[in-house]
């Protein structure tokens, strides 16, 4: 229904806003909804995952999602039909978005797999490098006298460098982040080049920064074209400022 | 101004119940308030641990700290000056407890060790086993072509048996709990026996149960008298049961 709505909003069927008013309105108010987005389709990743260990431990991350789920609910906003892959969070799902939870990198790779095609994926979520070499069927016992357990490692996908790599349903637009707590954005130049993604998003997650699990965000986008230092703002600013450069790289192409 | 008069109520200084109502008033309608725990202290810790690996990474686990912030709260009704220690959960601060949140078990046994003396101790943290033998300083690094890093655990302080042979400022009473996947009985039996607790609550925590993150527990009361097999209920049931519990236990001795 309210799809419909929007439908028919933009194809004309309903009536223009009403503008007989003694003054004239401010031009911002009789604008048109800036949806420079409509009809394309986003990816987003978001939040940590979570590696089982046995049935009731795990190995995770701080991430918080906070950043992920505001980029989903900013490209929704200009318009895009928006699929979030998310790992546990205590986010609410964004308004009008496609959220798809999971724990597992491995679970989030097939999710994001099974939402393709689409024309721009970003991919927030802050994924594991590694799982377990073996999943413990049983809790793991504490045995008087006996060593702990050596959690053997394995590495986990790579979600946004197989995004990168898709072939024919690569997406047209791959954006990464990198969290680092040292050289931001060498670190962040390297990623760029070894995943194969066109732009990633530096930030410092360092406990100093309070980024992890915060209200702000400090980015430095790094393109084929050099690096842009972002100002130090909130969650929600980046998300919208990132949304709007999307919409325009995209509308450019 | 409200313990005042929970205390002025107690010390007669207010008036007795209005009871001259037409209609005698059934006897539960002007029984005092039931605290049998006030002017004892209560310890109880609560939701899970979480041992760094580096700034970002941790190990954690499923516990919800449901089931310890209801003891908290039950027993703060029956009146005991209450210290919950918890780990990181989502669950809100129970009403008129003392709320110390900590990450580590490290932490939470200083945070335990600080609330002491007590009478009586509810240890209902899902305490990590094992933390990492050596915390990295700065976030590990994937590097391309080597391997994963190996994960060394060493033994976390086992806040149970250390609150049970706390010597001169052991509580009267300890009570463990033992989250098992299999052999739940059994292995608490054995579990209460190697801790020197007084009383263990078992429950199955294997994913088909869905005790950790659920609203019910089936519990297994392990004494020195035996086994005493409680029925399935919320955990906001156990912790009222396992309060009366208590109060019965702390006021025979």
């Amino acid at each position: 229904e309210i799809v419909a709505a929007i439908e028919a909003f933009f194809t004309g069927l309903l009536p223009a806003p009403d503008v007989h008013a003694a003054l004239p309105l401010p031009p911002e108010a009789i604008s048109l909804p800036h949806q420079p987005l409509l009809g394309r389709r986003a990816l987003v990743t978001s939040g940590p995952t979570r590696e089982a260990i046995d049935p009731v431990r795990y190995i995770s991350n701080h991430s918080s999602g906070r950043q992920g789920h505001a980029i989903a609910a900013a490209l929704a906003r200009l318009g895009a039909d928006v699929t979030l892959v998310s790992g546990p969070v205590s986010q609410l799902d964004p308004a009008g978005v496609r959220v798809v939870k999971v724990e597992s990198a491995d679970q989030m790779l097939s999710a994001c797999q099974a939402a393709l095609p689409v024309d721009v994926a970003i991919c927030a979520a802050a994924v594991a490098d590694w799982k377990l070499a073996r999943l413990a069927g049983s809790k793991l016992k504490k045995s008087p006298g006996a060593p702990p357990p050596s959690l053997e490692l394995v590495p986990n996908p790579d979600i946004l460098a197989t995004l990168s790599a898709a072939g024919n349903s690569r997406p047209r637009l791959v954006v990464g982040f990198a969290a680092e707590t040292e050289e931001v954005v060498a670190n962040a130049v390297a990623k760029r080049a070894r995943k194969g993604c066109d732009w990633i998003l530096a930030n410092d997650v360092s406990p100093a920064s309070g980024t992890f699990g915060g209200e702000n965000n400090t980015i430095h986008l790094v393109t084929a074209d050099g690096v842009e230092d972002w100002p130090t703002q909130s969650k929600d600013a980046v998300a919208a400022r990132l949304a709007a450069r999307i919409a325009q790289h995209l509308t450019a192409i």
